[in-house]
């Protein structure tokens, strides 16, 4: 998809489909998350074809999601780990991962479960809320133009 | 990607995107939960192909995330509703608006905002956290195999 499309349609889901929404590249960050950090860990984890990791790590460095480090031993491996833009992606990997534990694999059926390294205790659903923690089913959801709306986004949602 | 390699790699990620990681595929979810419903609608937003439109639509009924209904007008209209597996992409989609916002659009320049209907209040950052509200950051985060862990991934959060 070309950045004309992305630009034209003032969106940042767009946007962040664009950079991040292939199969394989989330896969990668979601590698990265679980604590892979060299080209074997991410081949190994994913089964997939070195031009096709080759080509999503380059395009997540390109994006400034990951970055190359030099492994601190005497092998002076290159290594790759998430920047803060790439750590920022764990509520997006997180609701996807709810998502499908409720709606494909079902309760019960979850292959892995989130806890804090802290307090040993699991993470809870991700649910969209207001400062107030208002808690909020898609009904009550009201979009309005952001200081960023072009014009055909502002007149889409004055219309509401 | 085939049910085969979903499989393989016993992941509710990996499922998600098998089912909505499709460029098009959310964006026309977006435009349902904007409050799009008709072929029309969709069209004259996404600014797409009538091919991949009907292919896309398709996709999101057989996969039970819009279903079917009738305009209740004279017209009689066939028209587009998630369901509520659908309406449960809403901390995905949020995740994914904000993560344009801060890393793509940036600061003060978001194209839409979104509010409580209720309280008019704005949604907060979206995060990760446990029941007790202790949010967590990616370090602070740790994977157990769930219920639904194969041998792969029993072994793989064992090691850590």
């Amino acid at each position: 998809m070309s950045r004309k499309r992305f630009d034209t349609l003032n969106c940042s889901i767009a946007g962040t489909l664009e950079l991040v929404g292939d199969w394989w590249t989330l896969l990668v960050v979601r590698d990265a998350f679980f604590g892979a950090n060299s080209f074997t860990d991410f081949r190994k984890n994913l089964g997939i074809s070195r031009n096709i990791l080759t080509d999503r790590l380059q395009r997540l460095l390109d994006a400034g999601i990951l970055e190359k480090f030099q492994s601190s031993d005497t092998s002076k491996r290159e290594l790759y780990r998430l920047t803060t833009k790439g750590k920022d992606l764990l509520p997006l990997l997180v609701s996807m991962m709810q998502w499908g534990d409720r709606w494909i694999n079902g309760p019960g059926h979850e292959p892995v479960t989130l806890v804090s390294r802290t307090s040993a205790e699991q993470i809870r659903q991700i649910r969209v809320e207001t400062e107030g923690h208002e808690s909020l089913m898609p009904e009550q959801l009201g979009f309005i133009p952001g200081p960023g709306a072009d014009q055909t986004t502002r007149q889409r949602f004055a219309r509401k």
